[in-house]
């Protein structure tokens, strides 16, 4: 009976290993070596807006986990209504990122944390004052202790908190996954048709693996230029070469249903005008209306289950801790 | 008039329960009758920033329901960061105040929740807007179908839905509310003296009932006038009449340790600044720092069950909904 069990369990791994084996896209699976403990307490840093200097913006107003993990605008809202100068990426997945920001300029979540609290034009807050906000509240005193079994409170622990609390966001169970893992009947013709689409004009030679993207810096307009207002230059602000210009980190698909508007510019308001200007300008390829349909109708089927957590209670600020200066 | 409400609290209380029919104080009970599929509803218009112009603000920027239902900000910000004229009152048990809005311009919590999604320094949208931006969504058209039993979405049925959400936000069990249906041990020494003080000092006659306030509008600055560089003046604005010069509703004390700061300007940053005041202004009274103390610990007793829900998923716009518009 159990060799029998052994031999199903076995056959079926097999199956499923063959189902998605020639498959450029895999799909993703719930978030595995999560220190529970610090992803708590990471998710109360990322709700509080004590992080800031108005108290008005936290990490959940520019990446909301109700909206896909972004705000859903061209670019964010900042300290003071500064206008962003880039699209908000989604924090869905982000864990999956082969580097952090459009540009790659940070390794990983943990060092991406940090940047937005310090940025004038985004939270607009300082690393010091962050810890000093965060040593007036017994609370988190009381849990940071508990969490890194030491007394005080450093600003690595802080976006390593966020950090670890990032990682639980991944969203598993698409109904492209649940086809991948072999359920037939997740898919209908149309979606169907366009993942084929997807894959024959050329779409997962950046947009693949688990993400979907998310693992290569790709140039924004291959056949035809890309034309746009906006400033950012992708890796060349970091390399200074000019043949790095407009070199960004694929985005991610996963989800996309949800993270519009889309391009690092945030030009492209609906899925179908992204599909188009993609095709074209990557791909040199003017895609039907039929076919452009059949496309965004296979990425609706990346959404996968949204983060499902209890909204966090944050503990209140005490008589020193230093109040938030939002006309300043 | 004073006495008379005093009286009539008092004489719910007895009604209520032998264990408390002394006190001015009655414990809160979980919320009832709620329509939870309306409730539901609500939740998500309640966290959803597409009510307002930007696309930025919520419901939930101003009313925070992981900071005691406030933003702890001395006033709010609105569109485009405009600074708001008062202090936002906490959402937390606003269903069992006696009118909403500091001068009790809105009778109830449906009226309340159109006010700012057309103000223009706050959500700075339409109700008009609002609608087209839901109707837009099949699964808000769907939701609203199921839930008010017709096609179609109107602005009432919208802010009906946001005030059933609003319903369920009471915070029962606080450790008052435990001490006064007879456990004893739930308040220290220390905080049954504050709240005898509280008793005896006379904060009683306006701060009463099940909200500890939130009954009766009363002059700010009874003994000695209150001095603030802010404009609001209370139902002035409404009757016009100079008696009603600075003639608020009473606030809530209610979790009051979370919805700093106090005041309707927000001027007092502290719950030690806010009862001094109170005491010397109100009471003509200037407590020692030692009764001071005493209150401050009885009035932290006051935080009950904070919200416990989980953070819910917003349907995504589609290609015909209204984009915001967040720099115009």
């Amino acid at each position: 009976m159990k060799m029998k069990k052994l031999i199903a369990a076995v056959a079926v791994a097999c199956l499923s290993s063959v189902v998605f084996a020639d498959e450029p896209i895999q799909p993703i699976e719930a978030a595995k070596d999560i220190n529970t403990a610090q992803a708590e307490l990471g998710k109360k840093l990322y709700f509080d807006p004590r992080l800031s200097k108005s108290g008005f913006i936290s990490c959940n107003s520019c990446h909301n986990l109700s909206m896909g993990g972004t705000d859903n605008l061209q670019t964010s809202i900042g300290h003071k209504w500064n206008q962003g100068p880039i699209n908000a990426p989604t924090v869905l997945n982000s864990s999956m990122n082969i580097k952090q920001f459009w540009d790659g300029r940070a390794a990983d979540l943990k060092e991406q944390a940090g940047g937005p609290i310090a940025n004038p034009g985004e939270m607009a807050f300082t690393h010091e004052l962050t810890i000093e906000v965060l040593m007036s509240i017994p609370q988190y005193v009381d849990e940071f202790k508990k969490v890194f079994s030491k007394d005080g409170i450093t600003i690595d622990e802080v976006t390593q908190a966020i950090a670890e609390f990032e990682k639980t966001l991944v969203t598993p169970n698409a109904r492209f996954d649940q086809w991948l893992k072999g359920d037939k009947a997740a898919l209908n013709e149309s979606e169907l048709a366009g993942y084929e689409l997807f894959k024959s004009s050329g779409c997962t030679a950046c947009h693949n693996g688990t993400a979907v993207g998310s693992n290569s810096f790709q140039k924004m307009g291959v056949v035809e230029p890309y034309k746009t207002a906006n400033k950012a230059e992708g890796l060349k602000g970091l390399t200074g070469k000019d043949e790095d210009r407009f070199k960004f980190k694929v985005p991610t698909l996963r989800n996309v249903e949800m993270t519009y508007p889309y391009f690092h510019d945030g030009a492209a308001t609906t899925l179908s005008q992204a599909v188009d200007t993609m095709g074209r300008l990557q791909l040199g390829k003017k895609l039907t209306d039929d076919e452009n349909a059949k496309i965004v109708a296979f990425l609706k089927t990346l959404t996968g289950e949204q983060p499902n957590f209890t909204l966090p209670i944050l503990p209140p600020s005490t008589d020193k801790t230093p109040r938030p200066v939002p006309f300043e």
